[in-house]
């Protein structure tokens, strides 16, 4: 996973910053079933995430429109996911909604 | 560093996500002391950062308003970081600019 190609502004960023409990219980297999389905899911543009060795993680999700994003939030596994990280894989979270209003980059 | 304690909506919030080069080269000082600049400027509220062992990042500063934004974007000594940072530090970056909506998390 390396840096997402997203269109020109506006659309949505979803900010999901987490720190983990030291147990997988079933996580790695759960991330890799979400992340597949979000891919899925319409609306969805692409995804970025990154985990320090502190357990501190950060997944930014991007999406079309507020609508794509309540979508999501409601497909049943997804839920299902979400109550297990508050059960198992989490000690905190923070998600927060965003309209991405301009971007910018720089490659080599 | 953990999650940013950040206040009601609406606020703005950076999103800077970067590959870096595998080089030190004076990227650690600078980090710090940009961290130090931005903590002491007017409006900002709060940084998260996350980095994996493949060397992808994710770092989001939290914003008090677009002028808070733009005004530590024009402080000289972060110019100077952001031109090292095209020059040795980073293989690509993307910046995105974002206006939070709503938040929600979950705490132990």
């Amino acid at each position: 996973m390396g840096i997402a190609s997203t269109p020109s502004p506006p659309y949505v960023a979803v900010i999901f910053t987490s720190i983990r409990m030291p147990v997988d219980e079933g996580y790695a297999l759960t991330a890799t079933e979400m992340l597949s389905m979000a891919d899925a899911q319409p609306g969805f543009l692409g995804v970025e995430s990154a985990r320090d060795s502190e357990g501190l993680g950060i997944t930014v999700s991007y999406w079309r429109d507020m609508e794509a994003v309540r979508a999501w939030k409601a497909v049943a596994e997804h839920r299902t996911a979400q109550k297990l990280g508050r059960e198992r894989w989490y000690r905190a979270y923070r998600t927060r909604v965003c309209v991405v209003e301009r971007e910018y980059g720089f490659s080599l």
